[in-house]
């Protein structure tokens, strides 16, 4: 009985989350032989203000914050 | 010093919460001989379309998606 | 589709596994209305060098490494 | 930077784990449009005596237990 | 390639997050001998409704729901 | 009452251990202002051939199974 967490950021469409839960528990069928009825998955989604590696939060790595803009 | 964490789909009102945590906390003091203030409860709620049993998104169990009606 | 984490102390026997599993279960069926057979519990025992509170491991609370020893 | 949690019974090979890991990363590739050195999956095995369903304990449900012994 | 999650309760500031994950980041490497790159922080908010010890909820704990006002 | 999970490989003492519960708690009272008998915190071992990243095992990384030995 397999359970399956997914952490990933929030913004991924409810066809997506669909389409990923689909393909994790087929993926599990096929590796472990278990039955689909068996494999619970659950989609635990973060704010980038809530993750961070490195020591920076996400929402920081992608924005100007630690580039310098450099203008001339 | 138990840690529950109760993972159920959103909807319940504060005061089910109240007689949830009441109940559980009862329920390990009872079982366990632990005393109630060492027991920690954490009711984690999650969205119907975050959850999939089967491969399919708790949200669209319910729903008519998968069940065509047919009428004559 | 409830699933309980309970974080325990190493140590506890099978039967008493089997209650707390088993009286859990029936606080959620009688708390949240739900069928039995949708509750999973997952018992997540934790060795006591691996838990502290107060920066203190769990193994060191009731030794007598931060007890003065008297003697007379 | 999808972190994905496993929770399997005890007594898969590391082979197994191997191709499970492996494939479950692929799906997350191929499906969210990640890169497949963002992914990281923790394999969380259980003990069949620390899971279970309905009640019953995963250790009580395939022994005789609460089987009828049918004897001729 | 630690991973860890910090429970809070919901309420502090983006800023606080920042500097939070910059300082557990920091006591990991100090105390592991880790690089920062391998750390990742997971900021887990929760509801004060969602959380109780002892028992009693969070929300309840402060609010005069369980003290009585005596005056004479 | 912050609850703080640090999953890391397994193989570190437990005097270690004893001080990153301790510099984690510390870090957390200094940066939330909370009390330090408020802060939990639980390590949680991971063995190598359960952990993945990029979908390869742990275990595998620094060994040379995928690393080609080149001899002059």
């Amino acid at each position: 009985m397999p359970f399956v967490t997914i952490q990933i950021a929030k913004g991924h469409s409810t066809e997506k989350k669909r389409e990923l839960a689909k393909a994790v528990t087929d993926t599990l069928v096929t590796n472990l032989g278990t039955k689909p009825e068996w494999v619970t998955i659950h989609i635990d989604e973060f704010d980038r203000e809530n993750w961070a590696v490195g020591g920076e939060l996400h929402i920081d790595k992608h924005s100007g914050r630690h580039k310098e803009k450099v203008v001339s």
